[in-house]
């Protein structure tokens, strides 16, 4: 989410109110179909013991979908409107699979954003990322075209609201769902993924492993306004029924089809997981500790054979070069603790993912790399440099980084300073850590804990990046704290009802949100109303900022002189 | 809290235990009254699957006193057992105070570790620092004298465990209590103040500006283990019944006699807020957001005059050195928004520090430096560069700083982050954030959360700067994780009854615990006992890491050759 610069608003269904002080908004586009959601935060005035004047609306990135505009009327059983269907069809490069209701390229055409990226082309979705992120349609082109940025947009996926990631836009965040043999539902899931992208989230993956694994994915997917990702590895193995050496290019390669059909946007794909690195793990602290990364080391070991996601890497990129489904290279071999990171391992694995990145762009397939894991801070950027070098600037999405092993139960936070740090460096999307990690399955609480944490990272990034549009929001946001405004602080805070809930509990009446002091100080240590005589002060004695400057300094000169010339003079 | 080498134990009561897997132990020093405690967590031995090996136990910096040992029975009404008196009185520089039950240094004498420090001496608060950091007791010194760090330790609060504040010791942190006219009970501070201390607070301020402030502060400090600092500014506002403009020099001096008679180890105190540099924050989003800064603001302005803690500055340094109380110099100009951060008033003031700085330690007065607030990551780095160049190495005490604005709600979230970088670049003692910050006082619940978020900045920082104790520390808790040693795991974690709480909620049953996977993957995507087989593979093919890294390469190397140069060569 962030703050762009307000444009005229396609009035529709502009005014419904989404909550008290927001309303979901639309900015229009150069068609009909290209309108671009917005959450606007509507502000009150300033007060007249601060100045009385009005404030703007704050329109914010709004990842929630259809879900939070009233006028649109939503069925889980029936899913999302196909905003992007008759972009795909327009472009009259796909067709029907026969017998299915699934689109793919027709022989030999990629239907990729890279591709229409390279052959000069600005899409429908380009168009609305522009608007969505307030820049100029030819720059999200332009990443694109260099292989920086990425859209996931399976053509059989046609209710995304477009989205890009790359580190010229806003830092993206990814939340993981997904239920294992040991707990959760379908229900669960969906709402996990509503519960997600209504917080925040960019993307979300699907990363279940237990029972219906296909039925769960389709109704995340038909219901997801957002990209979906899958690690497809899960599903080939339970199809093995769990034993990795049982598995099969064969096998694989109808699980990707089968994936790519029903829509999902980017698939994670270790196959940078090559036999040759895999003993370099043997005396790390943690090993392994990536899912799909351990199943392909535990086929290469049992067959004394290269990983043949490696071997068959260009057979993968036909599949995804026909439905326009985006590489994220896994980092099967990522450090798993503080001790192992930066090593031999991972960043063998990572000179491979690089080599395999200029292998799918020259067959006009999207790629986006995979990184840690677990780094101390001081080690951190050396990941995002050599990334940066070796995968040719291809997108970089990081897990974290933890920045330390000791606090189970708190790794949201432990990571969180890793990805701020990582997401400043230069890293597109933040895969979120919630609290539950190394410990259990997240719940809702813990979904919501992870997305508004990762958000304070991707935000916290994007203001060190210098964002524009970043600092207004943050400036807002001050504005309101400052003059007593709860109401706007709370409206555009991450959290409304968090923040809200907060401070009632120690000031609860519906007085004290209109009060010019808060519980913290009590009335007469307000330092924020102290601040208002100074400017009364200030203005009063004609003193403006720049003459204090000078009226100091000179003070000070003058202090030095009389002292001798000793730093400090007794007054 | 952090590992370091085990020693001989102190046997008299160092078989308790504290909580299961963990023990109270002392480490006996050069004399029988030096006893440094410490937090044992008692470790499983690795089971036959990872290789049966015994565990050594992990010994961890533990700031939580008496409490914790069970051979001690403490009663709130009559205090803590006066560990440094016998010190105090021993060095012959003290006499009683005429008609009170406080120590005061005999006329003309510096009763400062600084001092001592200086003259060469090696004090037992030093001997008990060196053990407890487990560094060599001249390095302790040598940093004390050349003011790098500095020892809180007021001559009336003998209850302390002597600790240090440095950038070459451990990153400390500091949780803040106090009631507010609003809200809170003393009951509830002296509470606040053990809980935080067993969470792992370093030490602890008292902010209360509400009733009842001496005797708030008088059941604290009694009762503490750790040192305590205040804000003096905020008992004499009280005196002058709240308006700025009544306050004098003699109100405030006559408070800081009161408070250092009854044992507060250091003072916040805001001399650097000059005249000249009060209108610099005209101009501002937040103004002045301080307390103590706007406090001293409303009183420059009142009376068109000069500070009078910068006036009388070297008054003050008179009383800080016959009691031991470190200044903590404010900066009651820090930043309180985004937009606000690295200004030139904010500036002006941390000069001004510097200059100050050296009057103190002219006087043998110990000094730290406060620092903000909030700055975006990357105005970071410059704070700190700036604080050791104009104040001379003194220690660096920030207050996070919060990276962005827009979470209101989850600010100890916001603050970690740039709490860990900083801490990294150097900020010896870190204040920590509640998620209550800019909403109300924290309960409970809250400082909690607020002292293990700075446990883990303060951590990430200690392993970013390449403490060996602070790695080997992550090291034995990720060998615990990867090994399945749950309660190991739990035990050695920040906070073990989150951990395992967590843990259980998915997977409940007793023998979840020993089981070798956990509820994310379930037992067919353990990664964890692939590793296990890829290490026997290693084991059986005899191919040790190095080996293995030179098959890869001429692997390579063969490929390429053989693909005709290609980077890929399709297999």
């Amino acid at each position: 989410m962030v703050m762009t610069t307000p444009r005229r608003t396609d009035a529709s269904n502009g005014d419904a109110p989404v909550a008290p002080y927001q309303r979901k908004v639309y900015v229009p586009g150069s068609r009909p179909d290209v309108r671009v959601p917005m959450r606007e935060v509507v502000l009150s005035p300033t007060p007249a013991t601060h100045g009385a004047e009005p404030n703007a609306p704050v329109r914010l990135y709004d990842t929630s979908g259809p879900y939070t505009d009233p006028a649109v009327t939503t069925d889980v059983r029936q899913g999302l409107p196909q905003l992007r269907a008759h972009w795909i069809r327009e472009r009259g490069d796909v067709e029907e699979v026969p017998g299915k209701r699934a689109l793919r390229a027709k022989p030999g055409r990629a239907v990729t954003q890279l591709h229409y990226a390279r052959r000069g082309e600005i899409t429908p979705e380009m168009e609305f990322i522009a608007l969505r992120e307030g820049v100029e349609p030819e720059l999200v082109r332009d990443e694109v075209a260099r292989g920086r940025a990425i859209i996931p947009s399976n053509v059989n996926h046609p209710e995304t609201e477009p989205m890009i990631i790359g580190r010229r836009f806003l830092v993206k965040i990814n939340a993981n769902i997904g239920n294992s043999a040991v707990a959760s539902s379908i229900d669960e899931e969906v709402e996990k993924m509503t519960w997600a992208t209504r917080w925040g989230a960019d993307t979300v993956m699907d990363l279940s492993t237990g029972k219906n694994i296909h039925q769960t994915r389709e109704w995340i997917i038909r219901n997801s306004p957002v990209p979906i990702g899958t690690v497809p590895i899960y599903q080939a193995l339970e199809k093995v029924g769990g034993s990795a050496s049982d598995l099969t290019w064969e096998i694989y390669r109808d699980t990707l089809v089968e994936q790519a059909e029903q829509g999902v946007d980017y698939f994670t794909i270790h196959a940078g997981v090559r036999l040759a690195f895999i003993p370099l793990t043997a005396k790390r602290v943690t090993g392994i500790v990536s899912r799909g990364g351990s199943i392909m080391a535990a086929w290469c070991l049992a067959h004394h054979e290269e990983n043949f996601l490696y071997t068959r890497f260009e057979d993968i990129c036909e599949i995804m070069r026909a439905y326009d489904i985006a590489f994220s290279l896994g980092d099967g071999l990522r450090p798993g603790s503080i001790a192992d990171a930066n090593d031999e391992a991972q960043f063998g694995e990572l000179d491979t993912l690089g080599e395999l990145t200029t292998v799918a762009w020259k067959r006009d397939v999207q790629v986006m790399i995979e990184g840690p894991g677990h780094v101390p801070m001081h080690k951190i950027k050396e990941n995002m440099d050599r990334q940066l070098d070796v995968c040719h600037e291809a997108p970089f999405y990081t897990l974290g980084p933890l920045t330390t092993d000791v606090a189970p139960g708190y790794d949201h936070i432990t990571s969180a300073i890793g990805a701020a740090m990582i997401g400043w460096y230069g890293t597109a999307m933040l895969c979120y850590v919630t609290p539950k990690e190394h410990l259990g399955l997240p719940d809702k609480d813990d979904v919501r804990d992870g997305v508004i944490t990762y958000k304070i990272a991707a935000h916290a990034a994007d203001l060190a990046k210098g964002h524009p549009a970043a600092q207004a929001w943050d400036d807002a946001l001050s504005k309101a704290r400052f003059e007593f405004r709860w109401r706007d602080q709370f409206a555009l805070s991450l959290d409304p009802e968090t923040a809200g809930a907060m401070h009632d509990e120690t000031l609860p009446a519906e007085g004290a949100k209109v009060a010019h002091f808060c519980s913290m100080c009590g009335p007469k240590f307000c330092s924020m109303r102290i601040t208002q005589d100074v400017r009364e002060y200030a203005k009063a004695h004609g003193i403006d900022a720049e003459a204090a400057v000078k009226v100091g300094l000179e003070e000070k000169a003058v202090e030095f002189r009389e002292g001798g010339g000793a730093i400090y003079r007794k007054a």
